[in-house]
């Protein structure tokens, strides 16, 4: 047995079979190994951060990681951006790079890169494999790291010589380590800060955004008069009818200021202390009352729903039902953020996965669709825009049977466009809108925000518009069809007819 | 004056009049700079790999670097593998990554990575600026390091706060160290092993390709009978009917091995000697004989043109005229790499820049186009495959006035296809042929080169055509004008229709 087929058969052995790669010469033996071993799915994609950003996606829904297969430095560079955007949606990833072999690696030759280097600013975990022997070892504490609570991104950089040598050995899968408990003084404070009469807010992020910890969390706040707040971004939230709905801390620093106005307590669950996603000149990067006390019940790698479960109890919350919503109608008429959400909680599919890398127009989308049906909601978490194709992508092969819609700012959907091809080639079931205005919005909002007098050249520079791209024409060149929609009931019928039909579909929607 | 207004006037100041850019938030303010700063021209990337290999295309036409404008670590690392492309073809590019406010960076918001850690794996020099008023001196520096023979990666990182802070101040441009000189002893121990009677071969590369320097290559080749190559992949060469013809150091190893076979003495000039540019079981990594004697006459950042001279002067090499080529007449009927070459030498207009990412389909198109008329030939130098459509932008616009030809292959041109919209957005004179193969042809080759028999699932992760990627529809969605040829006749009427229209056009060629 080579090393390649250790790796396949360990990976496998350790419960990963999905496979998300776009591969190269030093990963043909990986590739060839795949042959001979059934129970991998491999995914391909057009360019790696297609690969990277699926992982991310998959995890998200699977709850355990794909593995990926990337090609030497530069092939890893290129999934860079989606790896730290899944380590700051905790999402565990089995990144596998293959490189030049070891006794090739002193010649330089032209792709030969600082392969390590580059993978640790995305990795909690890096290891270069040193022989086929040692491979399957590797691949194994691979897996562990990267199921390691909260779930980590761990880089596996395998030199061609250790997939093509024989020795191989397959490892035995390795425990993985649980999410640590929190401890009962720790749950016994929160109790009496909540109970203390002070402005409390719970900040709950990750495990504590889950269905059963958001019931919780609502008997909590239903109990004591605490709020509860979710981080502005998040790996997974359950939501829709039946569901204990949460906001969200708001993007702009004054409208979070102003959210987080006169807390006095801030609990953290699952979550970190909410800080601006940029500086501002004259603005304060923590978003919280400078007064405020932080408090911590759960750390991200925490049981924060045990956590949540435990101080419910401890503060004698009855159980309450969540608040009632009403489906809405599909609104009619012309296309804005506010009917959009009306449509989208109109004409939601039940257990959908709506994956949010909607940018300037989607911030009404959030708040205007806790009436849809029961859903799951991704975003984007390390602010690296261009994962949202890539990430319904993943999620759809990690929640097969369920509808993915994708909800798309134009601007970021060009950083990976051709995750497209990857739906089209895996007939996944995902509904893509391009939220078409045809600039970067946002930048414009933060060119004003930052006091800026557009001129010209700046306009320019933040304008998709010349030439305007038909997304029509480029998701039927990748094999998606598509239309465009300019009103509401167009918007609703292309909507609701895509998610009948099985398979990929566009809407373009002028925006 | 703030620090971005000093940044804009030092690198304008600098000789530095160009920008590919793809900026957010946080460069908000060099943004705003440009519009109150006459002279600098910012062209707009839809990703950050389209900017960076633009960069690279300018700098090797233009001969000065260009800025970038990237944003934050996720946007610098998706430039990445382009500036290792740049990095590999000592293309100087002054590499501007705006990133986090020095006060906001502790706080750790989403977007914050390890920028620097990123920028080493491609840079030569990499610096933060830490206050508005060094930001100039920064910028001088970095253009300074970017112009350093034989041309570098210079990344300046730049807090926001750096760049909105009052107190900039314009730094004058420093002196450009030129390239050394090769000192007599090493020209006259060249000039001893020509005249020796042992098989010598001159590895031409870098600066040594140019018209000047191939000339006199070619007199020292007649004059001594040693035999002249050029690396596999090269920045720039000067071709066509009347310059000296060059052949270059075959990809598969084998075919290197005997290109390279009984050569006794190598020279190198400007060149790195030749290595296998991967591993392959059983295969050498080194491609020249292990007797060779290697010399070097110029180091990559020698002034090897002026070598050369030097070395002809000295083996009394008389002056020969160029062999004479005749253009062919453009090839008709099926589709094939010779038939190509053909019709590139017959149609090829006068000093165009061919980008060639061919790879599969491309082997014979080099060696088959000499009689074209006089060109420059440009490759992608670090392997990172991506780079074409990229550098046939950049390419375009550091060489205004000349057609710009790019051969591309179909799996490497979806890395960064977003790149087709600049050159419509720009208006660029670039005809960009895609080799249709629709499939991973060169990792077929290299599956089959280390040995493996390839099953269903490793032939699924090299094909593209399921489903079939509509490159006219492709092209058409990002503004560029486009057709399909099946046959060498309809390719001469799209090509020599595409050379004579101002503006892009890609030409979908089904091979």
């Amino acid at each position: 047995m080579n090393g390649a087929e250790s790796l396949v058969r360990t990976l496998l052995a350790s419960g990963v079979d999905t496979c998300f790669a776009n591969p190269g010469t030093s990963e043909m033996h990986f590739v060839a190994a795949l042959d001979r071993i059934p129970g991998m799915r491999c995914v391909l994609g057009l360019f790696e951060g297609v690969a990277t950003g699926a992982a991310d996606g998959y995890a998200r829904m699977a709850g355990k990681p794909a593995a990926t297969l990337l090609h030497c430095g530069p092939g890893l560079a290129n999934g860079l951006a989606n790896l730290h955007n899944a380590r700051r949606a905790h999402s565990p990833v089995v990144n596998c790079v293959g490189d030049q072999a070891t006794h090739h690696r002193p010649l330089d030759a032209p792709l030969t890169a600082d392969t390590e280097g580059w993978a640790r600013g995305a990795s909690a975990w890096v290891r270069t494999a040193r022989r086929a022997s040692e491979v399957g070892a590797d691949a194994a504490v691979a897996v562990q790291a990267a199921r390691t609570s909260p779930g980590q991104v761990a880089t596996l950089i395998l030199p061609s010589d250790t997939c093509w040598d024989e020795g191989g050995e397959v490892a035995a899968p390795l425990p993985v380590p649980v999410a640590p408990e929190v401890a009962p003084d720790v749950i016994e404070t929160a109790r009496r800060l909540l109970l203390s009469g002070g402005q409390v807010l719970l900040l709950l992020g990750g495990p504590a955004l889950t269905e059963r910890a958001l019931a919780d969390a609502g008997r909590i706040v239903a109990a004591t008069g605490a709020r509860m707040l979710a981080p502005g971004n998040n790996a997974r939230v359950a939501r829709g009818r039946g569901r204990f709905p949460i906001e969200r801390v708001p993007y702009p620093v004054d409208a979070a200021i102003r959210a987080l106005a006169g807390v006095r307590h801030l609990i953290l669950v699952g979550a970190r202390a909410p800080v601006g996603f940029f500086a501002y000149p004259g603005k304060p990067g923590r978003l919280y009352p400078a007064d405020a006390d932080v408090h911590v019940l759960a750390r991200p790698e925490q049981d924060a729903a045990g956590a949540l479960a435990l101080l419910a109890e401890a503060v004698a919350a009855p159980k309450v039902a969540a608040p009632e919503y009403r489906r809405p109608e599909p609104a009619r008429g012309p296309v804005s953020s506010d009917a959009f959400a009306q449509s989208l909680a109109a004409l939601l599919p039940e257990q959908a996965v709506v994956v949010d890398e909607s940018i300037s127009f989607g911030r009404a989308l959030f708040s205007g669709t806790h009436g849809a049906a029961p859903h799951d909601w991704l975003q984007l978490c390390g602010g690296a825009i261009g994962e949202g194709l890539p990430l319904a992508t993943g999620a759809a092969i990690g929640a097969p049977g369920r509808r993915v819609v994708t909800l798309q700012a134009d601007g970021s959907a060009l950083y990976t466009v051709q995750a497209l091809w990857t739906q089209a080639r895996e007939r996944l079931d995902v509904t893509t809108v391009i939220f078409d205005n045809r600039r970067y919005a946002i930048l414009q909002h933060e060119l004003a925000a930052v006091g800026a007098n557009p001129g010209r050249t700046a306009l320019d520079m933040l304008d998709l518009g010349n030439p305007e791209i038909d997304w029509v024409r480029v998701a039927e060149g990748f094999g998606v069809p598509a239309a465009r929609a300019e009103t509401m009931e167009r918007f609703n019928d292309l909507f609701a007819a895509s998610c009948a039909c099985p398979g990929p579909f566009l809407i373009d929607l002028a925006t």
